[in-house]
Protein backbone atom coordinates (compact mmCIF):
# COMPACT_ATOMS: atom_id res chain seq x y z
CA UNK A 1 0.00 0.00 0.00
CA UNK A 2 1.39 3.62 -1.01
CA UNK A 3 1.28 6.50 1.48
CA UNK A 4 1.72 10.14 1.40
CA UNK A 5 5.34 10.01 2.96
CA UNK A 6 5.77 7.12 -0.13
CA UNK A 7 5.28 10.03 -2.34
CA UNK A 8 7.52 12.50 -0.21
CA UNK A 9 10.77 9.96 -0.19
CA UNK A 10 10.06 9.30 -4.02
CA UNK A 11 10.58 12.67 -4.47
CA UNK A 12 13.87 12.86 -3.01
CA UNK A 13 14.82 9.68 -5.09
CA UNK A 14 14.13 11.95 -8.11
CA UNK A 15 15.95 14.55 -7.00
CA UNK A 16 19.07 12.54 -6.20
CA UNK A 17 18.58 11.14 -10.56
CA UNK A 18 18.86 14.64 -11.08
CA UNK A 19 21.91 15.23 -9.09
CA UNK A 20 23.28 12.51 -11.81
CA UNK A 21 22.08 13.84 -14.71
CA UNK A 22 23.89 16.82 -13.45
CA UNK A 23 27.47 15.51 -13.65
CA UNK A 24 26.70 13.65 -16.97
CA UNK A 25 25.63 10.08 -15.11
CA UNK A 26 21.92 8.46 -16.83
CA UNK A 27 19.75 9.72 -14.24
CA UNK A 28 18.71 7.33 -11.32
CA UNK A 29 18.40 7.76 -7.78
CA UNK A 30 17.38 5.99 -4.81
CA UNK A 31 16.83 6.38 -1.02
CA UNK A 32 16.22 3.74 1.53
CA UNK A 33 13.99 4.93 4.75
CA UNK A 34 13.68 3.00 7.67
CA UNK A 35 10.70 4.22 10.17
CA UNK A 36 9.60 7.28 7.94
CA UNK A 37 13.66 8.64 8.47
CA UNK A 38 16.16 8.40 5.59
CA UNK A 39 18.74 6.15 6.22
CA UNK A 40 21.32 7.04 3.07
CA UNK A 41 20.57 8.16 -0.70
CA UNK A 42 22.25 7.98 -3.70
CA UNK A 43 22.41 8.34 -7.30
CA UNK A 44 24.16 6.63 -9.97
CA UNK A 45 27.92 6.78 -10.29
CA UNK A 46 29.10 4.44 -13.03
CA UNK A 47 30.99 7.00 -14.95
CA UNK A 48 32.44 8.95 -12.14
CA UNK A 49 33.68 6.60 -10.20
CA UNK A 50 34.67 4.06 -13.18
CA UNK A 51 32.84 1.09 -11.67
CA UNK A 52 30.73 -1.75 -12.83
CA UNK A 53 28.95 -1.65 -9.23
CA UNK A 54 28.33 2.39 -8.56
CA UNK A 55 24.66 2.04 -8.98
CA UNK A 56 22.14 4.26 -7.32
CA UNK A 57 21.21 1.40 -5.44
CA UNK A 58 24.27 -0.28 -4.65
CA UNK A 59 25.30 2.95 -3.46
CA UNK A 60 22.23 3.55 -0.80
CA UNK A 61 23.04 0.22 0.11
CA UNK A 62 26.42 0.38 1.09
CA UNK A 63 25.66 3.35 2.99
CA UNK A 64 22.82 1.64 5.03
CA UNK A 65 24.67 -1.13 6.33
CA UNK A 66 27.25 1.22 7.29
CA UNK A 67 24.90 3.34 9.25
CA UNK A 68 23.11 0.44 10.43
CA UNK A 69 26.13 -1.48 10.66
CA UNK A 70 24.35 -4.77 9.82
CA UNK A 71 23.71 -6.90 6.69
CA UNK A 72 20.26 -7.36 7.30
CA UNK A 73 18.40 -4.36 5.98
CA UNK A 74 14.99 -5.02 7.85
CA UNK A 75 11.80 -3.15 8.06
CA UNK A 76 13.68 -0.35 5.60
CA UNK A 77 11.87 0.55 1.99
CA UNK A 78 13.92 1.28 -0.73
CA UNK A 79 12.48 3.96 -3.17
CA UNK A 80 14.31 4.08 -6.94
CA UNK A 81 12.97 5.71 -9.81
CA UNK A 82 14.22 2.78 -12.47
CA UNK A 83 13.40 -0.35 -11.90
CA UNK A 84 16.46 -2.24 -10.66
CA UNK A 85 19.07 -4.32 -12.93
CA UNK A 86 19.55 -7.67 -12.03
CA UNK A 87 22.61 -7.03 -9.81
CA UNK A 88 20.66 -4.60 -8.00
CA UNK A 89 17.50 -6.53 -7.51
CA UNK A 90 19.70 -9.48 -6.08
CA UNK A 91 21.31 -7.27 -3.67
CA UNK A 92 18.07 -5.90 -2.87
CA UNK A 93 17.01 -9.50 -1.76
CA UNK A 94 20.21 -10.08 0.07
CA UNK A 95 20.06 -7.28 2.05
CA UNK A 96 16.69 -8.29 3.30
CA UNK A 97 15.14 -4.91 2.42
CA UNK A 98 11.36 -5.18 2.71
CA UNK A 99 9.68 -2.91 0.60
CA UNK A 100 10.67 -1.76 -2.93
CA UNK A 101 8.78 1.32 -4.49
CA UNK A 102 10.15 2.42 -7.92
CA UNK A 103 9.25 4.57 -10.82
CA UNK A 104 9.85 3.60 -14.45
CA UNK A 105 10.10 0.39 -16.19
CA UNK A 106 13.57 -0.63 -17.47
CA UNK A 107 13.43 -1.65 -20.83
CA UNK A 108 16.14 -4.24 -20.16
CA UNK A 109 14.26 -7.25 -18.13
CA UNK A 110 15.09 -7.06 -14.67
CA UNK A 111 14.66 -10.02 -12.06
CA UNK A 112 11.47 -8.48 -10.82
CA UNK A 113 9.54 -8.28 -14.19
CA UNK A 114 10.79 -11.41 -15.09
CA UNK A 115 11.76 -13.66 -12.58
CA UNK A 116 8.66 -12.66 -10.32
CA UNK A 117 6.71 -15.01 -12.06
CA UNK A 118 9.27 -17.40 -13.88
CA UNK A 119 11.00 -17.86 -10.74
CA UNK A 120 8.12 -17.22 -7.57
CA UNK A 121 10.96 -18.96 -5.38
CA UNK A 122 13.34 -16.17 -5.47
CA UNK A 123 11.21 -13.44 -4.42
CA UNK A 124 9.90 -13.55 -0.54
CA UNK A 125 6.55 -14.11 0.56
CA UNK A 126 6.88 -10.62 2.53
CA UNK A 127 8.54 -8.60 0.26
CA UNK A 128 6.24 -5.70 -1.34
CA UNK A 129 6.88 -4.48 -4.98
CA UNK A 130 5.20 -1.32 -5.92
CA UNK A 131 6.00 0.16 -9.50
CA UNK A 132 5.27 3.18 -11.62
CA UNK A 133 5.33 5.51 -8.73
CA UNK A 134 5.99 9.18 -10.42
CA UNK A 135 6.78 6.97 -13.42
CA UNK A 136 5.90 10.00 -16.36
CA UNK A 137 8.51 11.95 -14.39
CA UNK A 138 10.98 9.09 -13.47
CA UNK A 139 10.44 7.71 -17.04
CA UNK A 140 11.58 11.51 -18.45
CA UNK A 141 14.24 12.39 -16.63
CA UNK A 142 16.23 9.46 -18.36
CA UNK A 143 14.66 10.70 -21.84
CA UNK A 144 15.33 14.06 -21.45
CA UNK A 145 19.11 12.75 -20.48
CA UNK A 146 19.51 10.65 -23.52
CA UNK A 147 17.96 13.30 -25.89
CA UNK A 148 20.89 15.93 -24.70
CA UNK A 149 23.52 13.35 -25.67
CA UNK A 150 22.46 13.40 -28.95
CA UNK B 1 37.51 -24.38 -23.27
CA UNK B 2 39.47 -24.93 -19.84
CA UNK B 3 42.59 -24.68 -19.83
CA UNK B 4 45.84 -25.56 -17.41
CA UNK B 5 46.13 -21.76 -16.26
CA UNK B 6 42.25 -21.91 -15.48
CA UNK B 7 42.65 -24.71 -13.16
CA UNK B 8 45.89 -23.01 -11.31
CA UNK B 9 43.60 -20.04 -10.56
CA UNK B 10 40.76 -21.88 -9.73
CA UNK B 11 43.04 -23.07 -6.92
CA UNK B 12 43.74 -19.37 -6.11
CA UNK B 13 40.20 -18.69 -5.63
CA UNK B 14 40.13 -21.65 -3.59
CA UNK B 15 42.84 -20.75 -1.42
CA UNK B 16 40.29 -17.42 -0.79
CA UNK B 17 37.59 -19.45 -0.10
CA UNK B 18 39.62 -20.98 2.93
CA UNK B 19 40.75 -17.84 3.99
CA UNK B 20 37.40 -16.96 4.20
CA UNK B 21 36.47 -19.85 6.65
CA UNK B 22 39.50 -18.95 9.03
CA UNK B 23 37.30 -16.29 9.84
CA UNK B 24 33.83 -17.35 9.95
CA UNK B 25 32.44 -16.32 6.93
CA UNK B 26 30.73 -18.69 4.31
CA UNK B 27 34.05 -20.17 2.20
CA UNK B 28 33.33 -18.12 -1.39
CA UNK B 29 36.65 -16.90 -2.84
CA UNK B 30 37.09 -15.13 -5.95
CA UNK B 31 39.80 -14.43 -8.49
CA UNK B 32 39.85 -11.61 -11.66
CA UNK B 33 42.08 -12.39 -14.75
CA UNK B 34 43.54 -10.74 -17.37
CA UNK B 35 45.55 -11.70 -20.02
CA UNK B 36 46.73 -14.94 -17.31
CA UNK B 37 47.52 -12.02 -14.91
CA UNK B 38 45.26 -11.54 -11.39
CA UNK B 39 43.69 -8.38 -11.00
CA UNK B 40 41.88 -8.87 -8.33
CA UNK B 41 41.16 -11.58 -5.84
CA UNK B 42 38.45 -11.17 -2.15
CA UNK B 43 36.99 -13.87 -0.26
CA UNK B 44 33.35 -13.21 1.32
CA UNK B 45 33.09 -10.89 4.28
CA UNK B 46 29.71 -10.25 4.52
CA UNK B 47 29.59 -11.17 8.37
CA UNK B 48 33.18 -8.84 9.09
CA UNK B 49 31.85 -6.01 6.89
CA UNK B 50 27.96 -6.28 8.00
CA UNK B 51 27.69 -5.79 4.75
CA UNK B 52 24.85 -7.65 2.42
CA UNK B 53 27.11 -6.65 -0.57
CA UNK B 54 30.59 -7.81 0.66
CA UNK B 55 30.63 -11.24 -1.34
CA UNK B 56 33.73 -12.51 -2.92
CA UNK B 57 32.58 -11.36 -6.40
CA UNK B 58 31.81 -7.96 -5.63
CA UNK B 59 34.68 -7.52 -3.74
CA UNK B 60 36.66 -8.46 -6.67
CA UNK B 61 35.02 -6.59 -9.28
CA UNK B 62 35.49 -3.44 -7.28
CA UNK B 63 38.82 -3.83 -6.53
CA UNK B 64 39.42 -4.75 -10.59
CA UNK B 65 37.65 -1.85 -11.40
CA UNK B 66 39.32 0.56 -9.38
CA UNK B 67 42.53 -0.98 -10.92
CA UNK B 68 41.49 -0.84 -14.61
CA UNK B 69 40.16 2.38 -14.18
CA UNK B 70 37.31 1.11 -15.88
CA UNK B 71 34.05 -0.21 -15.20
CA UNK B 72 34.28 -2.17 -18.25
CA UNK B 73 36.26 -5.66 -17.30
CA UNK B 74 36.51 -6.25 -20.70
CA UNK B 75 39.02 -9.46 -21.56
CA UNK B 76 38.62 -10.70 -17.93
CA UNK B 77 37.60 -14.07 -16.37
CA UNK B 78 36.18 -14.53 -12.84
CA UNK B 79 36.66 -17.46 -11.20
CA UNK B 80 34.29 -18.29 -8.14
CA UNK B 81 34.05 -21.64 -5.72
CA UNK B 82 30.61 -21.27 -5.97
CA UNK B 83 27.27 -20.51 -8.57
CA UNK B 84 27.05 -16.64 -8.32
CA UNK B 85 24.00 -15.45 -6.33
CA UNK B 86 21.43 -12.56 -8.11
CA UNK B 87 23.32 -9.94 -7.09
CA UNK B 88 27.34 -11.20 -8.62
CA UNK B 89 25.82 -12.49 -11.61
CA UNK B 90 24.22 -9.08 -12.04
CA UNK B 91 27.10 -7.47 -11.22
CA UNK B 92 29.43 -9.83 -13.74
CA UNK B 93 27.09 -8.93 -16.18
CA UNK B 94 27.51 -5.06 -15.81
CA UNK B 95 31.15 -5.23 -15.74
CA UNK B 96 31.07 -7.05 -19.22
CA UNK B 97 33.58 -9.60 -17.75
CA UNK B 98 34.18 -12.35 -20.80
CA UNK B 99 34.36 -15.45 -18.77
CA UNK B 100 32.82 -17.25 -15.82
CA UNK B 101 34.33 -20.51 -14.63
CA UNK B 102 32.99 -21.42 -11.15
CA UNK B 103 33.15 -24.33 -9.08
CA UNK B 104 30.43 -25.87 -6.70
CA UNK B 105 26.53 -25.39 -7.88
CA UNK B 106 24.60 -22.66 -5.76
CA UNK B 107 21.49 -24.98 -4.03
CA UNK B 108 19.56 -21.70 -3.94
CA UNK B 109 18.61 -21.06 -8.09
CA UNK B 110 21.08 -18.69 -9.74
CA UNK B 111 20.84 -16.06 -12.06
CA UNK B 112 22.64 -18.74 -14.27
CA UNK B 113 21.04 -21.86 -13.65
CA UNK B 114 17.54 -20.36 -14.06
CA UNK B 115 17.97 -17.41 -16.28
CA UNK B 116 20.01 -19.31 -19.15
CA UNK B 117 17.17 -21.04 -20.17
CA UNK B 118 14.41 -18.74 -19.49
CA UNK B 119 15.95 -15.86 -20.32
CA UNK B 120 18.36 -16.11 -23.38
CA UNK B 121 17.97 -12.36 -23.75
CA UNK B 122 19.71 -11.25 -20.70
CA UNK B 123 23.15 -13.50 -21.00
CA UNK B 124 25.26 -12.26 -23.57
CA UNK B 125 25.86 -14.23 -26.64
CA UNK B 126 30.32 -13.77 -26.12
CA UNK B 127 29.87 -14.83 -22.71
CA UNK B 128 31.59 -18.24 -21.71
CA UNK B 129 29.90 -19.60 -18.51
CA UNK B 130 31.97 -23.13 -17.18
CA UNK B 131 30.50 -24.72 -14.44
CA UNK B 132 31.82 -27.31 -12.26
CA UNK B 133 35.28 -26.67 -12.06
CA UNK B 134 36.85 -28.44 -8.98
CA UNK B 135 33.45 -28.52 -8.07
CA UNK B 136 34.14 -31.52 -5.26
CA UNK B 137 36.89 -29.73 -3.71
CA UNK B 138 34.46 -26.12 -3.53
CA UNK B 139 31.59 -27.53 -2.15
CA UNK B 140 33.53 -29.71 0.57
CA UNK B 141 35.09 -26.87 2.05
CA UNK B 142 31.48 -25.01 2.32
CA UNK B 143 29.81 -28.59 3.38
CA UNK B 144 33.07 -28.46 6.24
CA UNK B 145 31.96 -24.71 7.29
CA UNK B 146 28.14 -25.09 8.02
CA UNK B 147 29.00 -28.82 9.71
CA UNK B 148 31.66 -27.27 11.89
CA UNK B 149 29.05 -24.53 13.43
CA UNK B 150 26.42 -26.97 14.33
Amino acid sequence: MLTNKDLEFMQIALKEAKSAAKIGEIPVGAVIVKNNKIISKAFNKRETKKNALAHAEILAINKACKKLKSWRLLGCTIYITLEPCIMCAGAILNSKIERIIYGALSEKKSVFSSLKFLNKDLIPNNLEIIPNVYEKECKFLIQKFFKSLR
